[in-house]
């Protein structure tokens, strides 16, 4: 069986991406990274979506971009933003260079396992705000990793996968649950407490409520009790 | 003054990549990072040297690349090699992905900062069994940057600068001497001890060491005691 790194956040988007590889045939290995993001609760999530979803193993990398500073997801000088998703406009959410990093971790573990498929659930139509969530940028990557490997380099081209990229949030959700993924199991909430219960208000979780709505399914998110509705 | 980030290990060749971003006049942030390397005696040198070249601050990243394996410097269970260099093949000292990844730290801090200018001490001579040292990996990685941050869509492209990538080891001893740095500063040795003194039989030694020869000038290296020469 041909194996596959996958990128798994334990939210909605990349748990859909992770049942597509394993529906694909691939043995998946899925990639968790700790960057000292304050939504701790959708790592947790991570250990279990990919223990529902058959990943053949799951771990979690820890770097602290919290280091550099610069946003509203690592630096708790900057506050989440709760007013609604602003489009053509690049949000206080963004992590500089996040998903540079977190794809070259996966691209590492690759030429460990000597897996020459990178699945990522970057999604281009609620992320139009994030430069590194665009198609154009994805080809550039694998581009790039195509030249940095003692695998790319003997032969055995990289190939980025990235199935959701063009897919509305109500659309996902609709493959996912064709692919029998519970989303209860996920966490999306930039906010998330311990326990995983979304606070309902940040645009991550604006995004997928309205994702279950337009899918006309019933939504599974646990949201704190304080939510204001 | 113009912002850079400077990529320093401490070891010979990122230090007289520093004296060349100074020299061109750059405010210099110089970024280490601890992947989890044996020879942790050069993060001690990054320190030091950051200091003594006149660095505007440094950092250390932290990120535990021995959780993938697969390589002589991060996994205790390869072997560095001692044997002499050997051309036209991978060593198991190359850490897969590891200057993606360093690079990709270096573009997040670059962001924060507003810098626009990244430098890396990259050498496609010496390493040329290196597939992520050769230049043009370094256009990917450049172009693949300048679709990935905010900076860059906003039209303040990055520039990758590599200027040692083309140099034999005596010319960057030649070029670091005129810029006036101390080497003996400096640690390049792949298993040095806890006080940073080299085993002088490692490729990284045995590179160094004939650099110093070829520029005709006196080796400053600590070596140690146990040394098989």
């Amino acid at each position: 069986m041909r194996k596959a790194v996958v990128l798994l956040s334990g939210g909605l988007d990349s748990a859909t991406v992770l049942a597509i590889a394993r529906q694909q045939g691939f043995a998946c290995h899925a990639l968790s990274i700790d960057y000292g993001q304050r939504h701790r609760a959708e790592l947790d999530a991570a250990v279990r979506v990919a223990s529902a979803l058959g990943a053949v193993e799951q771990k979690t990398v820890v770097i602290d971009l919290g280091a550099f500073g610069g946003s509203a997801l690592t630096d708790d000088n900057i506050a989440v933003p709760t007013g609604g998703v602003q489009q053509n406009e690049i949000p206080v959410t963004y992590v500089p260079a996040r998903n540079t990093i977190m794809l070259s971790l996966a691209l590492a573990w690759a030429e460990v396992l000597g897996a020459q498929d990178l699945f990522f659930g970057a999604n281009a139509v609620d992320y139009s705000g994030y430069p590194d969530c665009r198609p154009e940028y994805m080809r550039a990557f694998e581009n790039m990793a195509n030249l940095a490997t003692k695998a790319a380099v003997e032969g055995r081209r990289l190939t980025l996968h990235t199935p959701i990229i063009s897919m509305s949030k109500g659309r996902i959700i609709e493959q996912g649950l064709a692919l029998g993924i519970d989303y209860g199991l996920t966490v999306s909430c930039y906010q998330a407490d311990s326990g995983g219960r979304a606070c309902g208000v940040c645009d991550s979780c604006r995004l997928r409520t309205a994702g279950f709505a337009a899918a006309g399914v019933p939504d599974p998110t646990r949201y704190r009790p304080d939510r204001v509705r």
